[in-house]
């Protein structure tokens, strides 16, 4: 049936009864395809009825299906002519795995961070009324996102603005990791609440017990509406905000979906639709732990074993074996994280110190100002986080902890390129972003000891907010150091001595600078490489130790060139009113898409030989040709 | 009674009688005061009763008392020892019209943005659990404050994590304009269901009407709750985020107030206080237009006559009319605000065009967002946003807006030094943190007429994101142009031509150099002058030419030296293999604090006799000399 369906006119096609085996036919075509590409295998089995009774009764794209986080829409994308390009799946120059507009005009909005599709939804059922359209606008979000702030305000607009659109909540009762938060005990008390709807004498008798109307009415009410209103209203707080509800919704229930489209479909304002699915539906090794198998490696089919990649551990895994060790002896550790335990290898480090890991939830603003206010109590916060979700909590960072100078640690994880993910995702911002804010310190090491080693300064540290950025890939394999020393602030590392070109490396292009210089030696090239790992402040010594030794200063990072590190080192020179020619590598003035990180740093020119080609550039002709 | 408070404990010498005369003596304090040096009036007024009521019953510094945006916090300050430093409220070296720590030991959370209260309380809450005290933690917001979306992530998490705290919502029905959005509306609910509080009959006739329970049970009991819960639980949002509410309390009755503590002190888990308050109570103008009255300038306490200074219009104001004129041409043409409507200037524009203005309410990441998919759909949105507030929808501007390069224009209004606000509100990282961003295109007004053909140069650009910022000054007052001309994207202008050293000016700052020229003519001097109108993309074919010219070049930004301008303008040289001899001048890597726009200016340096005395020192020795 799957063959007949190149786009959704041609689902409408057929009946009804139809759509479960089809349902059956893209579950089995997602696990195979995904065993050899992985990709976001759980959620997407879990929508599959939903996407299906989406585009059989809305018209895409007059209709907007605007899916939160497109990771999703998957079997959006397999109902809208992708179906074959599954084998690219988030490969280099392949198919996304987000929402893509360029590949699709059913694709109307892009997204890879969490919680911005009601937004979206806002401004384009406004587009519609000032162009005076009448399509229908739906926005598919998971209970995880809802507590994204961003979410937050804009429910609170659409209900003030009474915009006729559908929020679609696929509620799986798991963002990433399970959900946390007040919203999702409020949602688990609606799915609960299903199960008694015929309990008429419990609730007539607990209507018996309203008292009398008076002073104390709110304290006596208490009792009457934890029993009843549950059963009463389940969605009262999304009413109460503006919104009419419809559900809960067995989301996978085609009929039910249906008539619940079509009932809802008919309120001129905003629908608020409850979705109960369950993620990994029909994999029993997703459905039994649908969080490992939320973005999962290629796996095998049968046993549901991953297909993991051999190598030096992750940094992510190094920063959480070695939080484990620094709070053993420092009660003041506390780790942060904004619905991320396990992206941030903090799983082993809740199962330790289950009081001290704290997820907040899709929260980042929030969690970035909770470490403010335990750092200025005397606590020692370490806030994980992606560097590209860390934009999230940018004011933050500026007005609550950079400005009052608190000692909040940052571990910056997946800073650089983040591979197949892409462009949505890449952590190339944090160094221009932090390094122009007064009182941060950003570090970034070469290697697995090296970041041992940052967070052993971070956390001696006491001056201020200090941050250290890793990248998403296996160290570099190097054994581990006996005594962990701290590192004083702003020194830098030589690496190698050498002559007339410095590279000035941070963080991984240190052993791409290694790389460069074995490349160039043979042809009679001695580079001299520093570890910059200091991003802020800079080694200023050396700075000027290079310039008196009259060198050429080559940059190198895995960051945007604009505002980036090279940048940095540019200023000082300028300041000291010193001239020297100074050539900055990063990445440039563009988004880079998804692929392999080895990929994404060829496409920019992050690679040993093209470093090894600038520095050559950089030297005189004669010394060019004898080489 | 006033004189003999110095601090919180010998308030609670006085009786509970004492409060109200106390009240009165501290309002005409207020209003004394502020009359010289202006302040927020409106919102200190309307909180006198709930700041004395909060320092009687709690033990401050030990309990926390947290400010959710710190201008309330002035009757905080008479009654902790600050009486006698009003009169330099505001002003340079003067009392900080915030909350301050270095202040006062009272003083336990510094904030200029809104919505982080809630998320301090909560760190200080867990701070305090994790070291085994058992201090209060009260958190103090507005109604306003209470949509932004961090305040919803950190209700969500406290509700959850169950932590003894204690939210008071002081609602007066009005952040900074009158508030919007579905949570306003719902408290307004709660307001007026109050009054109604002894019609018993009525809700048990309602009660009557409850319907057997079944499948249409959400649907027949939408009269039931429209009817009913606001009498039996009016603070049922609240508490299915699991807070007990207690409320509403009227916030001018002292006695009730200290109940209420007293009540809710006892609960062992978060609760919150629903408050009303009325803002600028107990002076005649400022009850009137709380609005007008909530940054006050200096004003005539009988007649309320505010003394505005005479000057050029602002460009907050220049800004304001030209949209109007934009507006009435193109119809795609849509002004969005987070809540600012009368600070950005677009009080009139809402009165032309009310349906195309609209205030999202303090959201800033909603109301990016939302930009985008007005941009998408083909509208042109105009996000009309102070520097510093931009900070709070970064991921957006990079996620949403830049990364798929959508036609939303940035009408950055507050771009530099703010003065009495300070150093939560300088608007000097903007420039920094948006150059770094592909597709950005940037740009600053040397001038009023200049600010206009910006606007229209944005209007006509349909190739991605583009930015105008705008300082909070007069403009110059030039006379307007009667034909508006867009700038070709990327070009600079020659303002005069001069010899040996070329400063690059941006914004408010050409007028400096120009200045600086005159003080350096009589010396035989020639400065050439160019407008760096373009922040991004540079005019590289002007930054070439003077090279060519062999120009020393000066750059001059009211923003952060590191990652700014001048940073640019390094890099551009650098990526061309010139090495010229560069100085830039801007703000200093740390957070000035409030003065005057001057002050501020003077303290780092950007003034006309400085940007002289640097040329100066640029010059080789002999030509100084002979200067």
């Amino acid at each position: 049936m799957l063959e007949r369906i190149q786009e959704p006119k041609d689902l409408k096609a057929l009946s009804i009864e139809d759509m479960e085996p089809l349902a059956e036919e893209i579950r089995r075509f997602l696990i195979e395809k995904l065993s050899v590409t992985g990709g976001h295998l759980s959620s997407n089995l879990g929508i599959v009825e939903l996407t299906l009774a989406l585009h059989y009764y809305f018209n895409s794209p007059d209709d907007k299906l605007i899916f939160d986080v497109g990771h999703q829409s998957y079997v959006h994308k397999i109902l809208t002519g992708r179906k074959d390009q599954f084998d690219s799946l988030r490969k280099y120059h392949g198919m996304c795995g987000f929402i893509k507009r360029s590949e699709s005009e059913h694709d109307v909005w892009e997204a890879g961070h969490s919680s911005t599709s009601l937004s979206a939804a806002m401004g384009m059922a406004m587009a519609r009324d000032f162009q005076g359209r009448t399509n229908q606008v739906v926005a598919l979000i998971g209970d995880g996102a809802l507590t994204g702030g961003m979410a937050f305000e804009a429910l609170n607009h659409i209900g003030h603005e009474q915009k006729k659109l559908m929020v679609i909540l696929n509620d799986n009762e798991m963002s990433i990791a399970p959900n946390v938060g007040a919203m999702h005990n409020y949602l688990m008390k609606i799915r609960a609440g299903r199960h008694y709807k015929k309990a008429k004498e419990e609730i007539e008798a607990l209507l018996k017990r309203i008292p009398a109307v008076g002073e104390t009415l709110a304290k006596t009410a208490e009792r009457f509406k934890d029993g009843m209103k549950y059963f009463l209203i389940p969605g009262a707080l999304f009413e109460e905000l503006g919104f009419t509800y419809f559900g809960p919704v067995d989301g996978h229930n085609i009929s039910q979906l249906l008539d619940t489209f079509r009932q809802a479909d008919k309120v001129n304002g905003p629908v608020f639709i409850h979705v109960l699915t369950r993620k990994g539906k029909g994999y029993t090794h997703a459905e039994a732990d649908s969080h490992a198998w939320h973005g999962a490696s290629a796996y095998k089919i049968e046993s549901g074993q991953m297909i993991k990649a051999v190598g030096a551990p992750m940094y992510t895994e190094v920063f959480g074996n070695m939080l484990i060790e620094l709070a053993a002896h420092d009660e003041r550790i506390v780790a942060i994280t904004p619905a991320m335990p396990g992206g941030s290898g903090l799983m082993k480090f809740a199962e330790r110190y289950p009081k001290r890991m704290v997820d907040v939830g899709i929260a980042e603003q929030h969690a970035a100002t909770v470490c403010a206010a335990l750092a200025q109590e005397g606590m020692k916060p370490v806030f994980a986080v992606y560097s590209t979700f860390l934009q999230r909590a940018y004011d933050q960072v500026v007005h609550d902890i950079c400005r009052p100078k608190l000692n909040v640690t940052f571990a910056i994880d997946r800073a650089g390129f983040v591979g197949p993910d892409g462009e949505t995702h890449q952590g190339v911002y944090d160094i221009a972003f932090l390094r122009n804010l007064p009182n941060m310190v950003l570090m970034m090491p070469k290697d697995e000891n090296e970041l041992r080693r940052m967070m052993v300064t971070a956390q001696q540290y006491d001056a201020g907010p200090i941050a250290y950025r890793y990248p998403r890939v296996n160290g570099t394999g190097v054994k581990p150091e006996e005594i962990i020393e701290p590192i004083p602030i702003g020194t830098w590392e030589t690496v190698r001595e050498g002559e007339r070109i410095a590279v000035l490396a941070v963080g991984p292009m240190v052993q791409l600078a290694e790389e460069a210089a074995d490349l160039l030696r043979p042809l009679g090239i001695s580079l001299h490489i520093v570890n910059a790992r200091f991003i802020k402040p800079l080694d200023e010594e050396m700075l000027l130790r290079l310039a008196k030794g009259r060198y050429q200063i080559l940059t190198l990072e895995e960051g945007a060139r604009l505002g980036g590190f090279g940048s940095a080192v540019q200023e000082f020179y300028a300041d000291h009113g010193l001239t020297l020619s100074i050539k900055c590598m990063g990445v440039p003035d563009y988004f880079v898409e998804h692929g392999s990180i080895k990929e994404q740093r060829q496409e920019v020119g992050l690679t040993a030989e093209n470093v090894a080609a600038q520095v050559q550039q950089m030297l005189p002709r004669s010394k060019r040709q004898r080489a």
